[in-house]
């Protein structure tokens, strides 16, 4: 068939509106027809170039949601007509990883999806007979997309798919490092150091399961309004304290019990660790750090009781908690249409991309 | 009263023994007689001087088993006649750190202890009128010695002074980091870096909850026979293998479960840290680097499911735990006795400080 897609020609360069072939699903895929997709960050990431594994041409795009068109040969759990949301992260629910219980990084397909290939390790899409790849599994800036069936949530069928695609992504990394990756409990102190779509989904994540005391950290005091918004309680802007750990440590009585770095940089980091609680601090890193960027402590403060992790896709398993998130959703706990400041057809995508670049846009999605 | 001591006058001379001067016990404190008393590294790291909180003249020694011989007013949990080991990190059971169920970081007398003095900031050993200083609470290098009533653990009667003393430091800090912080399963994978004192702890504590795979990793060959006898199923020399980090991920199908840094060398630190599964390896820093060292990694690391922490006296709450670690040496599930290499009187402590220097002692003991 074909489909009209946004394609990513080559690094640094704008995507171009293209009509491109897409082969059927085969054993275990899945067709789907994307309705809504966000632009990510890391999207952009590998569109700039910086993403040491970015392949090229590709069909860029991993915050999706849609309907399913068709299903391949073995396909058991998803049928013509069910709404999906693309994962990225997989659940296979049969590789060591998903057996262990203890992290949601499926490795079935790790392989090929980090090559831009399908499992059998082909490509769906082509243009004029030559291949374009796959990104992270999901190509959703693609009006229809294959995916292996491991890689869809199948969601409710009344959730708006122009607002729950977020969850495809950012809603999932920020609420769900809070709530599968840190389990923070009621009453706890938390610091978020970014308020960006990340940082703004960990402060509703926090205020959802009851957290004390919710610090934003941000440079731009321009963030504090949308932070509070979503449930942050106090703000610090690093340029206005001499020591922003110091002044963490003094708000919260000897330290935050759960820190959550939302930006990449590795100096934050390391802040976002030494800010937490003697005994028990945790410091979740969720931010993606440039290609070869080191963190850096004394050990002291692990030995001391400080523990430092990381969190990706939220912790969240995609088939098991995305259908939870759009629940939550639905259900109002959180809030998603408020972070999704603009919109736009596939044609203006583009603009899209400008615009978060700009720091204009919290979420532009993509509405086809 | 008078007693008996060994005195460290300043940094890097030998040890004095010497007949002082001991207070009585005050408020909330006892006065024990110590019946024997471990030499430990972290003695010798203040006496070199390299400790820049040493503070001298002082009476060390933190590892100790004695006899409570009085008991100042207002004590009410020990009486004379009691078996105790002296506690470094003792246990108040209603400071913020012991009610947070967190940590074992008891903080209630941090202050006075760090600075060489009992809680009302005074010391009750003297010569010639002049105070000397205790150390961590416990200056177990004196015959008779006073401690806090929440800095001693009461112990069964039956338990060997002179094996059990090895409690009050070094086998609750291997074997706790194993049990009370990491709380390794049955079937885990589990890395011990360094196999002296501390590591051949960690061994035991690994083997005791049926760890499956045992790997010990140290630069001398001669260490390996006593860490088999201890538990170790598999030996790595890092100076035998091309990449120590790839040569763990190989023999564990991906990294190990849990590791253990028993030595203080940051960089092994990372290699601990590296070594450990994707997805949920987590790392223990037990040993105690030399003072401005840090650690450092890639944070890509932990958002890939590693975890990096670090334990202090292995976790244990002094009071709770370690009577249970010397049932657990009078039940014969650990070994204590193959650990002691050598005794001593109090007046050749400082041979055993050189046994100890010269790595030719596992632990050398002072029966008083």
């Amino acid at each position: 068939m074909k489909t009209k897609a946004a394609v990513a020609w080559q690094a640094g360069q704008p995507l171009t509106i293209e009509t491109v072939d897409l082969e059927g699903p085969k054993f275990g895929e899945v067709l789907v027809e994307i309705k809504a997709t966000g632009i990510c960050h890391t999207d952009y990431y590998t569109l700039s170039g910086a993403d040491p594994e970015g392949i090229f041409p590709a069909i860029l795009g991993h915050e999706g949601a849609g309907i399913v068109v068709d299903v391949g040969p073995g396909v058991t759990t998803l049928k013509k007509g069910d709404h999906v949301i693309p994962l990225y992260t997989p659940e296979c629910r049969q590789c060591k990883f998903c057996l262990s219980r203890k992290t949601n990084l499926c490795q079935l397909i790790r392989g090929t999806q980090g090559k831009g290939l399908m499992p059998d390790d082909t490509s769906r899409f082509s243009l004029d007979g030559k291949p374009i790849f796959h990104y992270m599994g999901t190509s959703t800036f693609s009006n229809y997309t294959v995916a292996p069936e491991i890689s869809l949530a199948k969601i409710r069928e009344d959730a708006p798919f122009d607002k729950v695609c977020y969850i495809g992504c950012g809603v999932t990394t920020g609420i769900g490092a809070v709530i599968f990756t840190a389990k923070v409990e009621a009453g706890a102190n938390v610091v978020v150091f970014g308020l960006g779509g990340i940082g703004l989904n960990v402060i509703q994540g926090a205020k959802m399961v009851g957290a004390d005391k919710i610090i934003g950290v941000d440079i731009n005091p321009a963030r504090q309004e949308m932070a509070r918004k979503f449930g942050m309680t106090h703000f610090i802007n690093p340029k206005e304290v001499e020591n922003v750990v110091d002044a963490i440590v003094q708000l919260t009585d000897g330290g935050a019990d759960y820190s959550f770095e939302c930006i990449g940089n590795t100096t934050v980091m390391r802040q976002a660790l030494e800010c937490t609680h003697k005994g028990w601090g945790r410091s979740i890193i969720i931010g993606v750090a440039e290609a070869g960027a080191e963190i850096s402590t004394r050990p002291f403060q692990l030995v001391t009781g400080r523990k430092w992790e990381g969190s990706a896709f939220g912790g969240a398993r995609g088939r098991t908690d995305v259908p939870k998130i759009v629940d939550w959703y639905m259900d109002g706990k959180i809030n998603i249409d408020d972070l999704i400041t603009h919109t736009m057809p596939l044609e203006d995508i583009n603009k899209g991309f400008d615009l978060m670049k700009r720091g204009e846009s919290i979420r532009g999605v993509v509405i086809y």
